[in-house]
């Protein structure tokens, strides 16, 4: 049989998975090992083509145990969350066939085979952007692509849920529900589709993302401690999450720009209201994250109806979801007068991503942004300028789910070692 | 009839009055006009030597309308505020009589008799330590002692509590409580002694008064929109402080400092956690106020029982509450060295009060400031410095209610001309 040959075959897949940003927050879980949560969740997936991981997966005769690396540097794979993964993937995987190459891998040699895994963000991980939901999503896709794993995107984004949480919405481009489910072993506890990236298409997103020195509570030991020691958290998963869930869907059909605002500002918030409420207190905002959204607060109750939407995660960072490209526009404006960068820096590498935006903004050089005019609606209260408090801006827009890279120049692994390229 | 003739006679009373800091959070009303809360609420008092409001009031049939001046400048008493509780102390006025002097006023004189009100605060009105509750509770003492009004103190927090709501937990000393009431008139709202200043006096209190550039949110707006807005303000108040009061009265009967801990700063928390859980959403703790609670947290940690506990009204202080004088001595020191003054500050302006903390605490000069060492408990991860982030320290106790001050001397008002000294 092929696979227990000394042949020296390498068959390997790549596959490039979106993050995302949910819009009503998971926080807190049922079950710690299964990785189940105490509310659904509503996201919205990023665009790859700013924010994505890139992964390839090889498997070969050759390969004597499972390996990783992950942005250029090896790291375990040992860790429960990936053997669950992992685990979950090889009993699904299906007999494989490659007659030109003469491979032929059955359903049980799987069970035996070893995995690299070559992994890359096209964005910083250590910002605190989500990049264990993509890593985790790419993993499982990749791996399923490359098993022969005949389940649909639903059932894999169960997988991916037992790598990290909120990885199983990364598996969908567009919006994109977890259902919380309701099985004790969590079959029910996936990742549904509730309209594409299509449907909305005029929604523009800039990051920003803010310069931090604390070190952050990770957010499994943080929503552990909220399941243990909040008591609003309850109220919060039982009573109030449950009505947003259905008006947040109705919202997305209808594409209702300032309910849908409203709603995201106001469950982000209750999010961070919950990780004060536990013991110890978690802080996630900082003053530049406050900062940013009196920023937005003050412009939206300006304009009477609102523009902008933000929503942060378990960090200072701000997800800042723009009504339209007009608004988009508006607000990058807004950012660059609070928030310039330190005289040093080079402007082409503080805001990246869809450029565009910058030059709708007529905004081509630093001495544009030194400049920017202060906002109409500060007239009243002369506003100061914090340069350095952000660190970058990233214009970005909802987009696709998870793809297949068949260009093999794109693959990550080197298909006569095995090993990183 | 003496109070109608010409005579050009002035009678006046002095009073004192604490500032209180509440442990089980007010937030919320149920009736705006009335002041009542939508849940009891605790508090200590802090000691007057440290933090109070000094009033004089007067009354003289020269005087043609209500004046009032705070920290030497006049100030309307227009407000719908203090007319409630003139109002309310002018229909309980008693017979006056002062035959030396030859004064007569009769119940119905007071009606038309104006007064004039000058008041002082002995720390900055404008650092947000409750300087409203102290005054209002001020001036309702003094009046109800020049007018002769015979109501118990509960009584006279119940028209405290229309001016200032927190002022009513002002009439006491030591621990008190609010009793939220159920009667639609307000009868029943009003503030009782739990346990005198002696009770627990081992207690040392030091409060951080925290740099802030941010206005903040008056609580009065703030409070109506977490009203009206916050979808856990309900909960709180009805699930959530109930059980708490019973908590923390029986805490206080037995000084049980590591529960006392633990309920006040949570409580502290969940009141944040609320304001930030309302929309737009209010924050009054900054990056500043989060590094201390971190401190507190991890040097209770450290220890394996609480040696303080932090809690923070509708700004950026901390109010920090030690087991006693050795853990203060210690808290001191970490203070201090987490958040030394600018270096042209002068030590003896950066920590008030009692002093005698910080020579316990071996710092005589801004050098012993700069020798401080590490907190062992930052051991593993060494930590900034944050100079100029506090204003300054107060360091103080728990204290008396109300004093009539009856040394002449001691008034704010010329007793020839009715007006500021």
């Amino acid at each position: 049989m092929a696979a227990e040959s000394s042949e020296k075959w390498i068959l390997n897949v790549t596959a490039q998975t979106p993050t995302n940003i949910a819009v009503i927050k998971y926080w807190g879980k049922r079950d710690e090992d299964l990785i189940l949560p105490i509310n659904d969740s509503i996201s919205v997936t990023l665009d790859p083509n700013h924010l994505c991981t890139t992964t390839s997966v090889a498997v070969s005769p050759a390969f004597t145990q499972d390996r990783m690396w992950l942005n250029g540097k090896e790291v375990s794979l040992s860790g429960g969350r990936y053997q669950n993964c992992l685990r979950e993937l090889r009993s699904r995987a299906s007999d494989f066939e490659d007659e030109k190459k003469g491979i032929k891998i059955t359903k049980k040699n799987w069970e035996k085979l070893h995995v690299h895994v070559v992994s890359y963000n096209n964005f910083p991980t250590a910002a605190g952007l989500a990049s264990s939901a993509a890593g985790l999503a790419c993993l499982v896709f990749s791996l399923a692509k490359l098993m022969n794993v005949k389940e649909d995107h639903s059932k894999l984004s169960a997988i991916a849920r037992q790598g990290s949480g909120s990885a199983c919405r990364s598996l969908y481009g567009g919006f994109v529900k977890w259902i919380m489910g309701k099985e004790e072993n969590g079959s029910d506890s996936i990742a549904v589709q509730l309209a594409d990236e299509k449907h909305w298409d005029d929604l523009v997103i800039i990051i920003a993302v803010v310069s931090s020195r604390q070190k952050e509570t990770s957010s499994t030991s943080g929503m552990r401690d909220s399941v243990e020691t909040s008591p609003l958290i309850k109220h919060r998963a039982k009573e109030v999450v449950p009505k947003r869930i259905i008006e947040m869907e109705e919202v997305i059909r209808k594409r209702d720009f300032p309910a849908f605002a409203r709603l995201t500002c106001a469950d982000s918030n209750q999010f961070h209201a919950v990780c004060l409420d536990t013991l110890p207190p978690i802080f996630y905002m900082n003053d530049t994250s406050h900062r940013i959204i009196s920023c937005v607060e003050k412009w939206n109750r300006h304009e009477g109806s609102p523009q902008v939407a933000y929503t942060f995660d378990a960090g200072p960072n701000a997800v800042l979801i723009s009504h339209n490209r007009k608004a988009a526009t508006l607000l990058l404006q807004r950012l660059l007068f609070y928030f310039p960068p330190k005289s040093d820096t080079d402007l082409n590498s503080y805001v990246i991503g869809d450029k565009t935006i910058l030059k709708d903004a007529g905004i081509q050089e630093m001495k544009d942004v030194e400049a920017l005019a202060p906002p109409p609606e500060t007239k009243e209260n002369p506003t100061q300028r914090h340069p350095g408090d952000v660190s970058y801006f990233i214009c970005t827009r909802p987009g696709r789910g998870p793809v297949v890279l068949t260009d093999e120049s794109q693959s990550l692994i080197n298909p006569e070692t095995g090993l990183p390229k």
